[in-house]
């Protein structure tokens, strides 16, 4: 299989690519699963109604048409979106490693902010003045020492973040599509960060987010950076949550101190106290982050570039219904490991992947983080 | 040589000691090396003037009278004021092991709680209403514990540790001696802590603090403690002197985490970046020194109770001329390892450290910590 780290897809091909990831109970590991499978989205496509009725569909799942894809790019074109595909040069690299990687992202802004030197800035909505203050002059200083900001256009910490690196850098990663902008006052910011910097979104242009895609965006703005600093974070916030995903992800986790007495410190002290970097000036994060990025990146086992590779597929592992269904038997609401499951099955790793993909795309299975599976619940 | 662990001082015994420790050029670490040397207190009187002389004085230090001394122990006893020596069952365990231990302490107080688990808190005398709000809490909260509170009788953050456990049992280590409470306004409190607690002084009673006995107090709230809780420290704040101390001996830093906007956190966060354990609530602290109350105290090479052994003296070790000239060459204002003289000089280590007591007891020699000793510079 060549590797073609430069590698650009052509339109034809980011078509099928919007298509898949378009697709019902298609996410990003099924579409990396399917890729690995079938050597390229077309195939991939023409295959999804077999897989979803091998995997016990009982209709199988939307596929999204040619025409809708066309008619998304072409409203992307409009509103200054372009799509970015995994493995071409414009896409983050760090993004590229994390394990639910997407596979395509709609951007709008500076492209060249995609592949500088990365640091993150979250924290509380109802932030102080204080830590609002605070954020916008570290992201400032953070931007002066070379580094892009990437934040989550929330309204309090993020905002302020955004609004303190506009000159040098600053990416939003958004939970909705471009032209479904949350909070809507800050429209207007977007167009201010895409002047240096970028707005990035893994959604259809006109999805408006929904309370669970938030998390799912968290995974984005970590998943940019070297590192995630927390401003102020109130227990069980968004901001641990993309704190938990940081470290999930390998990268490096920075909190800023505050007073026991603030509720809006409670979860940034809890950082601290499980290890977290404490941060007071910029200096705090570029020193800690500088042998990270002078490090050169370690491609992962997940190594993004075959996907543009258009080699062979693999041999295609086709399961037989004992299988299936001994896989099926072995599955349920709780969460195992695929590891453990192939173990305990004894079936070649190749066939258990093929089967909960099929269970997958018949929208039978849901994915975990870590390589963990379970069965969704039947009422 | 007898140990005897529960062993008293005689009346006259106390009173040797009293004026051992009150006679010039004589600190702790002085008064531990002629008792060494001399087996006890009466002996070391008698032999200071030659000693004094020996080093190089033109003209013999003060060696306070038993006069003196007796009008101390009588205006004491008036004061409620006792003296506790190193190695009486009285004397705080903790405190007993620190490199330059006061021989005697002047205690006030239920002096039970001397010898009961104990943390210290210390913190910003132009403390935050947040920040003295906070001291008052944790103290009361470790107090509720069963934890002893130590601090230094300070404005803002000391006084307000001692008030959170007034009920529970405080002890305040103070700079001047007892009948010089620093700053006056908090006489009432000294006489509250004295309830349920102890005000400790290692000074003459009618000492007036001046403001380099403050950094030397410090050691004792230190040396009292388990671990040292720093709550609002501006940078070169005399509490982060205790924190200093503590790390030397031994002793946990705990820092409560504040807002970098506020100068008044920067020594606690500046804490918590060298690795402090963050404190915002009193299960912080109790968890963390749970293990170390459960151990029982490793008695340091230095063990304390042979001072009360009345054992044999150990072997005079009487310096030549040659020798001496040979140390004083060697030593300049320089801090320099007492190991290091020893090596580079060749000498025996009982007759070096005979040269150095000579010279101190001369006034010629200053210890530091760790072992260093450095000439007093003549003008």
């Amino acid at each position: 299989m060549t590797v073609c780290a430069s590698a650009h897809l052509t339109d034809d091909e980011r078509l099928d690519w919007l298509r898949l990831i378009r697709s019902q109970n298609v996410g990003p590991r099924t579409f990396r699963a399917l890729i690995d499978r079938y050597g390229n989205a077309r195939d991939a496509l023409a295959a999804l109604p077999q897989l979803a009725r091998r995997g016990g569909a009982s209709a199988p799942g939307r596929i999204c048409t040619r025409a809708e894809a066309e008619r998304e790019m072409v409203a992307a074109s409009a509103a200054g979106v372009t799509f970015v595909a995994l493995g071409e040069p414009d896409y983050p690299s760090r993004l590229a490693m994390i394990d639910d990687v997407p596979p395509l992202i709609a951007v709008r802004g500076e492209l060249a902010a995609l592949t500088r030197p990365t640091v993150a800035i979250v924290g509380a909505r109802n932030a102080s003045a204080a830590g609002i203050k605070f954020a916008e002059r570290l992201a400032r200083e953070l931007g002066e020492a070379g580094l892009v900001v990437a934040s989550g256009l929330a309204r309090g910490i993020d905002a302020a973040a955004h609004r303190g690196s506009l000159v040098t850098g600053t990416v939003a990663a958004i939970a909705g599509g471009h032209n479904s902008i949350y909070p809507p006052e800050h429209a207007a910011l977007t167009d201010a960060i895409a002047e240096n910097g970028v707005v990035l979104s893994e959604m259809p242009l006109d999805h408006e987010p929904r309370a669970r895609d938030f998390p799912r965006r968290n995974r984005l703005i970590s998943g940019l950076a070297a590192g995630v600093v927390v401003i102020e974070a109130a227990q069980r916030s968004g901001s641990l949550i993309t704190a938990r995903m940081a470290l999930e992800q390998g990268r490096e986790v920075f909190a800023v101190p505050g007073s026991p007495l603030d509720p809006r410190c409670e979860g940034t002290n809890k950082l601290l106290k499980e290890g977290a970097t404490p941060v007071t000036e910029a200096a705090d994060v570029t020193t800690a982050l500088r042998p990270i990025f002078e490090r050169p990146l370690q491609l992962s086992a997940q190594e993004p570039d075959h996907l543009l590779a258009r080699g062979e597929p693999k041999e295609p592992s086709e399961p037989t219904d004992d299988q299936r269904n001994c896989l099926v038997a072995l599955l349920g609401p709780t969460l195992v490991g695929i590891d453990d499951l192939i173990r305990i099955s004894g079936l070649p790793p190749a066939i258990v992947r093929s089967v909960l993909l099929e269970l997958e795309l018949a929208g039978r299975l849901e994915r975990h983080g870590g390589g963990l599976v379970s069965l969704v619940p039947t009422i």
